[in-house]
């Protein structure tokens, strides 16, 4: 039974991947092209398609399932553009069965737009809250004189950590999406003219782009108080390589040689920092397979691998972020031109950078030290400060009209409390005088003492002259 | 106006927190009781009372707003049981200005009443995580051999590592709701009785529950995968007292003197570093504080603050947390008598804490080393194993009932996909032979081509017979 293709319930046909078996030899995965309704609308022979009912988010979308039983699809229905199987039943292989791998394309396509996707979310996210964050007030300036008025929220140091971290995420995620998706047309390109060596990437990148899905799924939910995780992809960059890699050691904070983490020697550090974290990560990881391989002779690659999990999660997370952050600070070089944008894009670069490496300071605590840490702690506070002027411009750039946003606390124009109210009053309870229900509440509430308490309570005169009752 | 009062919408009085302004002056906040409709449901006058419109979750709520202009409620409405006003204008104080901070009681009970729901929330997700991931297989034993099936998704240890956490967590909410209702009880129960000193305790109090509120806002998302933020508090412990405290050191990983993170020793050592980083933080955090208020003279307390709002938050978080860790081992010490029990409960809090100062890594780089990082992650993988057999009794333990848990994949008997197919089943789009809409479609598609393919497609034979075609 297939369960959660979007809109299956109402699809004529289905691209179906199955197993090729051919006089009890399993060929493998191939696609074959299967009718799912007949002409009425009704379901064809042997195959059931239903609706999965009530889901959380997406009502508007059917989302299907599916069994097929004993199905029967013409030969003809079989994709053969690499391999065929002729009528009397004989199997020609693909021409070189690299190219084969041509079917993971598609799902690869789709898994790069999770990262496009991602960035699409979590800008609008950050567009609606740094907006919002410009008009709502809480706090008083001082405690002392209530009169001074209270702060917009966006001047809080934490409410920036927190907004500024998706804003410099979702600008990641728009380098990274338009860089992979280049990369791999590039790839798609050479395929189809049947270079095989562009095919070998293929396998790799289809791992790499799985993280995506997990990331991206986690990555919709983004919003300013959720944001902690950081994770993604970049094609073709082996892991193995690290195994060979060096050490990086960093001079202590105050000596001559130490760059600092900022600016563009600090920059190049940041990249260098999560390079060596991800290089750290796989030693270790290396180390700890191997243990368990050793501790138990007989155990299974599964079982080893298993035993060191969390390890491999850390070190594929490692990775991958150290290939984001290296492919971001790249595109700012590469795609920026304006010095004074490319300021302003370097500085969510290094707050974003810093702030996963605070974050996940045990991965660093063999090259940096107690007030290492100290200082990108202040260094993120410094960087809040100076985000701060840039930070409407910067969601203003995503360029995303108020019909797109859907949001009344997001609003281009900041009118924010007037949009709720008006919004509020439309509320089917808030269109008539009385309460909506009152019939029912009036069976159990005294109105006699509703009556009385009515004798009593007034409006209409200013407070200042009715302070004395 | 006054926004997100629930159930506002059908009530007829609400008591109003308003300040008391008496001949010009303001003697503050004060209780009042305020009608809102009258004997026929409508708004009483000068009340404006509407519903908020449209929410994501709680739609079968009512959330209110409310507008008062210029509302004059009788003498009598003023709440009184501290202070009184006469008849001809007279303020009388509270005999004990200490005994007036009582109002803050009710709102503090609602934010014990969080880490209840916390636990709440978390653990029926725990719940229904954990029991699926008993059903759920995905991925070959071993790739080479499909025949010998797939793992239960509970035998991963990443897998045990996110649920393991949300398990943990759930029991650590529980055991310090149950300690701080306790808690604030025995101060209510003093305050009442006119015991000044339980009255002192207020201010402090109120603050660290504050913070219960955002902590639970985020823990009622709490699900195997979100699961990552740590907040709470622990009534009146003061965080001045770090100020004075002496810095914890450790021996080396491998000397004698290191006692390892497990066991009755290792759990205290846990506490202690919890506690330790604390400090650490409290301390770096008056150094910032001091550093910011001399930078620029003249700066406010407020201005000040907010320069290292992030190292604030960083130690609040940690003071709240150790708090949170120590109720937690000290709860056990003194609830649970059945020592396998004992057991089961203190390998989830090893593991809490470890995840814990794993993840928060940078926070203890001034004691533990890159050693005790890989001992402390080798230690958490051990955990998730040693805890993998107790998983289920451990979720069976919260009492939950299937109607508690509203949810095919938590169900107690395990027969999780033949209750998701039938409550599949239940869905409109799935009671029609035909599918429904069929007409929109029947004008777009190519009928003929469907009916040709129902000439070549078919069902009934088995596909062993059937594989050549």
């Amino acid at each position: 039974m297939k369960w959660w293709p979007t809109a299956m319930y109402c699809c004529t046909h289905a691209a179906v991947m199955a197993n090729l078996i051919l006089d009890g030899e399993n060929l493998g995965f191939h696609g074959f092209m299967v009718q799912l309704r007949d002409e009425n609308g009704s379901c064809m022979p042997g195959i059931e398609i239903g609706e999965i009912g009530p889901k959380i988010n997406a009502e508007s979308t059917n989302i299907g399932f599916s069994r097929f039983t004993h199905v029967r699809v013409p030969r003809f229905n079989l994709f053969a553009r690499a391999q065929q199987l002729t009528p009397d039943g004989k199997y020609i292989k693909p021409a070189s069965k690299a190219l084969s791998k041509f079917k993971y394309i598609s799902m690869m396509q789709i898994r790069v737009e999770f990262v496009s996707a991602s960035y699409d979310f979590l800008a609008k996210a950050a567009t609606i809250a740094i907006r919002y964050s410009c008009v709502r007030k809480q706090g008083y300036k001082r405690n002392d004189r209530p009169e001074e008025g209270e702060n917009v929220v966006l001047d809080y140091q934490m409410q920036q950590y927190r907004l500024f971290k998706a804003l410099s995420l979702a600008y990641m995620f728009y380098w990274n999406a338009r860089y992979i998706r280049d990369y791999l047309g590039r790839i798609q390109q050479g395929m189809m003219e049947g270079d095989e060596k562009a095919s070998e990437e293929v396998p790799e990148l289809h791992a790499t782009l799985c993280g995506f899905k997990v990331f991206a799924a986690v990555t919709a939910q983004a919003n300013m108080e959720e944001l902690r995780r950081v994770r993604g992809g970049k094609p073709a960059t082996g892991m193995a390589a690290y195994l060979v890699g060096k050490p990086l050691t960093l001079p202590k904070v105050g000596e001559a040689a130490f760059p600092g983490f900022r600016g563009p020697t600090g920059r190049k550090l940041l990249v260098e920092l999560l390079q060596d974290r991800a290089r750290r990560l796989a030693v270790k990881l290396e180390g700890a397979f191997t243990a368990a391989e050793q501790l138990q002779p007989g155990r299974t690659f599964e079982e080893a691998l298993n035993c060191c999990a969390v390890s491999a999660w850390r070190a594929a997370e490692a990775h991958a972020f150290y290939a984001f952050a290296a492919n971001n600070l790249s595109s700012l070089q590469a795609y920026v031109k304006d010095p004074s944008v490319g300021k302003a894009l370097e500085r969510l670069f290094e707050l974003m950078a810093l702030q996963v490496i605070s974050e996940k300071g045990a991965d660093f605590a063999g090259v940096l030290g107690e007030p290492h840490f100290d200082l990108i702690l202040k260094s993120i506070e410094e960087l809040l400060a100076e985000i701060r002027p840039d930070a409407v411009a910067l969601v203003d750039g995503f360029g995303y009209l108020d019909r797109h946003l859907h949001s009344t606390l997001g609003l281009y124009d900041g009118n924010v409390y007037e949009a709720i109210y008006e919004e509020a009053k439309k509320s089917p309870l808030n269109q008539s005088e009385t309460m909506l229900g009152w019939e029912q509440l009036a069976k159990i509430v005294d109105l006699g003492m509703l009556r009385d308490g009515r004798k009593e309570q007034h409006a209409g005169v200013s407070v200042s002259s009715a302070s004395r009752l």
